[in-house]
């Protein structure tokens, strides 16, 4: 039990001293003119094949760079960047559970976020930790895929509610799974009445262009320090 | 990145403390007669429902039962109850991404494991934080679902080393996934040449019997302490 507690306690000096990590990573990208977006998910839900598709459809449009965070493999990053040109960086967090703000400056400064406008975050696959960091993303998106289950709000209730976006992937399989698309809105909304639910589909293109004009709405926003 | 670096040392001194809780979970395990099979996963991989297919087939040849982790629903336990009839317990881990021994061993001394041959540990949906964590059990199974993708093992290696068993599920929806089970079995032997890989479908009944008796053939074996 002892150990138990430890964790706890020490996590809750690591989030405050976060917290101010966050506003610095805000307050550089504020003054750089980049928005940053940090998009969560379980593993497999299908972030990089969405953030591919959204890349390509946006890239001529604005000026858009990726950062991808994984335990020890360049897979996404390398993924994202042959399908799509833009400029990416694979961030490797050494077995941790999520990236944390201290890990995005550090990350953003190595980079260079220059002639960017739109700076994607893609986090560790993780319905838990990930959600407990603020890593100083203007937004914070997550995906829920349909395979996944509606019943994971209920189980994962802190990443629904840090999300301003909460997306429905691969629409396309939910003849194939028992995913009732009511219901895991009404669980979302329990949580986080303000966020915005849009179901969407990499294969079939359904939402892409609603999930574009809402990010580019995003962005003419004054933003937040 | 102090606040990283802080995270880390910490984890290393839970991490020797929880070994020597986990060999006490097993000792007194041992001394009861009980098997204990931590099952871990992404969320939405199909524990749940894989578990209660495998429990309702082996509950009139052993005694079984089952504890669940979660965050803070009591959805999985009251599931397995439901359609198993099998005693379970739910335990809440207040918003950690994984479950200790120390945890463990709280939870088998308040459910009591008396008249119990085969005890599940559900842990809780995520890929990389109950790797870390020796729960006590006398083995590990994983469940990496079809959706999920084959590349998983690539970039979650450390749950995929830690199984002794490794479940591939969902494969009924094979045809509908860019999943190449060829590819997925290479990169697990790389990681774990001992592993056991086994393609399972709680829908189709697909490699349960070979679950059932992969089971069944364990429990036969002197177990450690």
């Amino acid at each position: 039990m002892s150990a138990n507690v430890k964790v706890i306690t020490i996590g809750e000096n690591v989030l405050a001293s976060n917290d101010r990590a966050a506003q610095q990573v805000r307050q550089l990208l504020n003054e750089k003119g980049v928005y940053m977006v940090n998009v969560m998910s379980s593993p497999g839900s299908g972030k990089t094949t969405l953030l591919t598709a959204l890349v390509n459809r946006m890239k001529e449009k604005i000026r858009i760079a990726e950062m991808d965070v994984d335990i020890e493999s360049s897979l996404d990053a390398q993924r994202v960047a042959d399908a799509t040109g833009v400029r990416t960086l694979q961030i490797h967090n050494e077995g941790l559970c999520h990236i944390d703000a201290d890990m995005t400056l550090r990350a953003i400064m190595e980079f260079g976020v220059e002639d960017t406008d739109l700076l994607f975050l893609e986090n560790i696959g993780n319905l838990v930790c990930p959600a407990e960091f603020d890593t100083g993303a203007h937004k914070n998106i997550m995906l829920l895929s349909v395979p996944e289950g509606d019943d994971k709000p209920l189980k994962y209730p802190l990443m629904f509610s840090v999300s301003d976006l909460v997306l429905i992937t691969k629409t396309d399989t939910l003849d194939f799974f028992d995913f009732d698309l009511k219901k895991a809105e009404e669980r979302i909304r329990r949580l986080n009445p303000a966020a915005v639910i849009l179901p969407v589909s990499a294969k079939t293109g359904e939402g892409l262009d609603e999930l574009e004009n809402w990010l580019l709405t995003q962005m003419r926003q004054p933003v937040r320090n």
